[in-house]
C-alpha cells in the first residue's frame, strides 16, 4: 500500500453518539491538524470553508452529517419524527456546496435507506433508525475506499513508463475517504512499478494543487513539481506533458464535466498540443494497434477520473435512474467569496474596491475529454449513449 | 490626462550627482512607498527583486543606472577611464534581468552616445561626459513617455464601445516611464470616451495583474475585475471576452513575442474561442469592410502592445540595424527562484522539498498574434517582412 493509506481525510469516531473527525485542509501543508465535528453546524461550516473538500469526501461527510443531525433527538421519537429531522438536516447540508453532486447523492441515499427501514419497521425505535443510518453512512465510506482503488486500477493502464503527467487541484486521498480518483490512478501506476513525474498546477485561488496534491504525492514518494496555473501552456508547448488527468465534481448525461476552475482551460490547451510520447513516435495511451498514427499524435490526452456517482443521477423518489443534468449548461456553478482572490493568506493581493470574479468550477465539454475513468471502467470519447451503457 | 499621469514609476532627482527614485512595486497595492537608489548596486537589486519592473521601465532604469555607475569617479578621470567604468557598470546592470531586451538596448545606446562624444571631444572632462550620459538617459525617459502615448493612440482604434478586454501582468504606467503600453491603449480609448470593461489575470506567481494593473486601472476610473489565471478560458467560453491585449519583453524578427509566463496560454485560448462581438454579428476590431464575416468571427483577437525597442535589435558596434533574435527559440527565458511560488507573502503554499518550475516568461508564436501595436503603428498578422518594413 502507498503511504497515503495513512491519510485519514474523514472518519466517524464512536457509536451513534460519536462525531466526525477530519483533517483541516485549510491549514495544509504548513500544519497538520484534525478537527472534530460534534454538531451538524460544525460540519456545514467545515464543508463550506473547505476544511473538508473534494466531491467524494464531501459525499462521505454528508452521509456522516446525516447521522450527526439526529444526535439531539429524543430516544422516544417516532420514526416519522426521526425522518422529519433527518430531512431537515439533509436539506441544510445540501446547501453547503451546490455543485458537487456526490453530496446530494449521499444524502438522498441515506434518506432513502432510512425511509425504507421505517416503512418495513413502523415500530422501530429512534436509536434503531439512527444505527441503520450510521451503518449506511459507513457503507458509503467503505464503498468510497473500494471505489478509489478500482478507479486507480482502471486508469493505471493509461500511464506509461517515463510519462510526464499534469494534474489540477486535488483529486487525491484528501478529496475522498480512500486514496483518491485522479491521484489513485498515479498511486496504482506506482504500485505497478512505473516511473513517471507529475506536474501539479497550484490551482488558485485556494491552491489545492500546491498545498494538498503536492503534499500527498510527496508523502507517497512520487516525483512532483509545482507550477503556477499560467505555466501549463508553456510546458505543453515545450513538449513536456504526456497526459492530463483531473477529477470531476459533476458530470452531465452527455459527458460534460464540471471540475475546479481552470480544468476547462487545460482541456483546450491539451487539445492544441501534440503529446510528447506520440511526437516521439510511441503509441498513445489509448491508441489501439489498429489506430492510425495521425489519429494518435493529434493531442495530449485529457482524462477525467471520477466515481460513477459523479454522474448526475437522481435517486430521489423514482425507482429508475434518471440523468437530471443533460449537458454542462445545466450544471449550477458555485460563485465563491471575492476575498478568496483578494487575499493570499493574510497578504492582500488585489486592491480594495476592485471587482473580483471567483467561480469555483468550470465545465469541460465532452468533446475535449479523451476518456472518463470510473470504478466500472473507462469510457473513451464519452457520449450520451456510452455513458448510459456504462452506468446501466 | 488620465489620473495615471500622476504615477511616477521612475525618475531622476537632481544633477549628475543625483539619484533614482522609484515606486517600490513589491509593496503595492497595500503600501505606496518610494525608494531611492543612490548607488548602482541598489538599482541592480531593485531591478532583480522587481521593485521596478516592466520592460520599458527597466530600460529607463538601466539608462539612469549608467549615470549612477559614474558617481564615484574622479573629476580628473580621462574619457577613456570614464568609458571603462561605464562599460563595467553597463555589463553589471545587464545581468539583472536577462530577458527584457529594452535594458540592453538602453545601455547600448548610452554607451554608444558616450563613445561618440568622447571621440568627438578627446579632451572632455569627466563631468562633461557624465552630463552627456545623464542627458541621454533623460532623453530615453522622455522618448518613453511619448512612445507610450503613441502606442496608446495607435491601439485605441482597436477598442470598440462596450468591449470586454482581458489583460495579463502589468503593461501599464508602472511598467514604463509614461502611461504604459497595453494599458496606454486603454487609457487612450477612455480619453476618446469609449466605455469598456477590463478583466485582469492576477498573474502568478508575483501577482502583477492583481497588485499593479488593478491598482492603476482603478486609479484611472476604469471598470476592472480581477480573475485568477485559471479562469480566463472559462470567461472566453462564456463569450465574455472581445479582445486580449498584453505587453511584451522581447520580440523576435519573425514576431514571436516573449512576455510574462501565461501569455502563451492566453494566445492559445483566444485562438480557440470566437469573440463576443463577432459572435453577435458585429465587425471585428481589425476587420475591414471588404473582409468576409467567416474570416472575422473565427477567434478572439490577441494583441501585443510594445515599443519598437522591444524588437531584438542590436545597436552594439555595428552601424546597421541587425535583428539578433530570429525566432522565439532564440529568446533566453529567465528562471526565477522557487520561493516565489512556494510562498505567497509570508504564507507557505507549497510544501518544503517539493520541486518548483518558475519560468518568468513564455514565448507566443507570431501565428497566435492578431497584431503588434508599436509607437510607429500596427503590424497586422506579423511576419519577418512586415516587421522589417515597420522598423525600417
Amino acid at each position: 500500500m502507498s503511504k497515503t493509506a495513512a491519510v485519514k481525510t474523514i472518519r466517524w469516531v464512536g457509536g451513534i453518539d460519536g462525531y466526525i473527525e477530519i483533517i483541516d485542509q485549510r491549514r495544509l501543508p504548513g500544519e497538520y491538524k484534525l478537527i472534530r465535528c460534534v454538531r451538524v453546524k460544525q460540519l456545514y461550516s467545515a464543508i463550506k470553508t473547505l476544511a473538508v473538500r473534494g466531491a467524494p469526501a464531501i459525499g462521505v461527510a454528508g452521509a456522516f452529517g446525516a447521522a450527526l443531525a439526529l444526535k439531539g433527538i429524543s430516544p422516544k421519537a417516532s420514526p416519522k419524527e426521526v425522518l422529519a429531522v433527518l430531512k431537515l438536516g439533509c436539506k441544510y447540508l445540501e446547501g453547503s456546496r451546490p455543485t458537487a453532486v456526490n453530496l446530494q447523492w449521499a444524502l438522498d441515499r441515506i434518506e432513502k435507506c432510512a425511509k425504507g427501514f421505517a416503512k418495513r419497521n413502523p415500530a422501530a425505535k429512534a436509536t434503531q433508525l439512527r444505527s441503520v443510518i450510521l451503518a449506511q453512512a459507513k457503507a458509503i465510506f467503505d464503498e468510497d475506499v473500494r471505489m478509489c482503488l478500482k478507479i486507480g486500477r482502471n486508469g493505471a493502464k493509461l500511464v506509461k513508463n517515463g510519462f510526464s503527467i499534469l494534474t489540477h487541484c486535488n483529486a487525491g486521498a484528501l478529496a475522498t475517504a480512500g486514496q483518491g480518483t485522479a491521484l489513485s490512478v498515479l498511486y496504482e501506476a506506482k504500485k505497478q512499478g512505473k516511473r513517471f513525474k507529475v506536474y501539479v498546477d497550484e490551482t488558485r485561488p485556494l491552491l489545492q494543487g500546491a498545498r494538498l496534491t503536492a503534499w500527498e504525492l510527496k508523502q507517497a514518494g512520487i516525483d512532483v513539481t509545482v507550477i503556477c496555473d499560467d505555466m501549463a501552456g508553456a510546458l505543453m508547448a515545450q513538449g513536456k506533458i504526456d497526459m492530463v488527468i483531473t477529477g470531476a465534481d459533476r458530470i452531465a448525461a452527455n459527458g460534460d464535466a464540471a471540475n475546479k476552475i481552470g480544468t476547462y482551460s487545460l482541456s483546450v490547451l491539451a487539445k492544441a498540443h501534440p503529446p510528447r510520447r506520440a511526437a516521439a513516435g510511441e503509441v498513445s495511451p489509448l491508441g489501439s494497434k489498429a489506430e492510425r498514427p495521425a489519429a494518435r499524435a493529434d493531442r495530449i490526452p485529457f482524462y477525467i477520473a471520477a466515481p460513477s456517482s459523479t454522474f448526475d443521477l437522481s435517486f430521489v423518489a423514482q425507482r429508475r435512474k434518471d440523468l437530471k443534468t443533460k449537458t454542462g449548461k445545466d450544471i449550477p456553478i458555485e460563485q465563491r467569496p471575492a476575498e478568496e482572490v483578494r487575499f493570499c493568506g493574510s497578504k492582500q493581493t488585489a486592491p480594495d474596491g476592485v471587482k473580483i470574479y471567483n467561480p469555483a468550477f468550470d465545465v469541460t465539454p465532452a468533446k475535449n475529454i479523451t476518456a472518463i475513468i470510473t470504478e466500472r471502467g473507462v469510457i473513451e470519447k464519452p457520449t450520451v449513449r456510452k455513458i448510459a451503457t456504462h452506468l446501466a
